[in-house]
């Protein structure tokens, strides 16, 4: 038995925040505004495992008007997202994602951010693909205003 | 055997028209701008079914410079891609969709877009999972110009 | 055994290029800017069976900082990651992609599009879905700023 999800997550760029993606804090003079760390990988990892199960969005299991959320670790949140996924029976097949940033590069912090996520997940890291690119100067992304991040996930029963 | 299809669809939000999403009228001060009802949604389930059959985008099979179409229920159309399928021999596995729009909230009528879709393909409602984020005031999103949704849908044989 | 991947992939449409999309050279007054050919198409493709085999993002293997790249053909480059996919025991179950483009239309070149990648890819015609849907005047897609193309793949071991 398999099952696909997707997700898609949005943050703003922003002064006086830090910049977390995929469990990686990364130097920048910008980080990602949100309730919780505002994980823009992280969330779409999540989502796309819960939106596999039928499960509703994030916002319907960690609501950003809860004060429990705030300022909290997506990658504490994708572990309860792994026991929901157990519940029902699955497990992680593999799942792709991409991260869509101008700056600053991805590269150096992708091997981190992999090793965060499988943990999270219980799976193998070669069950993880996380890949990079940029907005070409194009749209939220290519202007620095934003970031945005992808995933699809395949599951399978356990 | 399995078959794996995507797809997204955009239109612009603009007043006198209705918002139709997931075959749902949305009390809002705005609607979705097209040929058809625009229901953004139906549309991107629709495309990501012909998509996983190779049998072309929408356009192909729905010429929006058809008068036919005109004003089309697009729950309607989603029965006619169904037929489609049926007689490829697929079935739906599982679908996974995501509504991107600042406004207004989506949460309330969620449920009753799933039934809509699921009646529209004959599968279970645990085959339909339908997600919505904002779009952080960024994008033509986040500036309420449109709405874009995204599905992905993995069909197997009957 | 199956394996899920994704891609997005942007460009910037200037004037003095080449509109190059899956192979085939559109007659059109403004080309896509990048090191390659920027096929936008053939690297959303080629990047979603890298991103399903967790091998990391185009720029790893076909860096665009390396004059062997430039101008290079993608098809070609489609070819190398063919390769990379039955070295690991892998094959195209089915793969479906959007091109998100402005003008012109994709229609009278979409056959020709799947001739191009299913030859690259060793699969039959059917295993290829390529759609194309426009920007609705929004975003920069719809500004005719730039094109963007986006693939989800299924792979199954061989």
């Amino acid at each position: 038995m398999f099952r696909i999800g997707q997700s898609t997550d949005i943050h703003q760029l922003v002064e006086g925040r830090k910049l977390i993606i995929g469990g990686v804090e990364i130097p920048h003079t910008k980080g990602l505004l949100g309730h919780s760390d505002a994980d823009v990988l992280t969330h779409a990892i999540a989502e796309s495992i819960l939106g596999a199960l039928a499960l509703g969005d994030l916002g319907k299991h960690f609501p950003d008007t809860d004060p429990a959320y705030k300022d909290m670790d997506s990658i504490w949140m994708l572990g309860k997202v792994y026991d929901m996924m157990t519940e029902k029976g699955y497990r992680i097949n593999n799942l792709d994602a991409l991260v869509m940033i101008e700056r600053p590069k991805m590269a150096p912090h992708i091997e981190a951010m992999r090793k965060n996520i499988a943990n999270a997940l219980h799976c193998d890291l070669e069950a993880v693909s996380i890949k990079a690119t940029r907005g070409e100067k194009m749209g939220f992304v290519g202007r620095e205003e934003g970031v945005q991040a992808q995933c699809v996930t395949l599951l399978t029963s356990i």
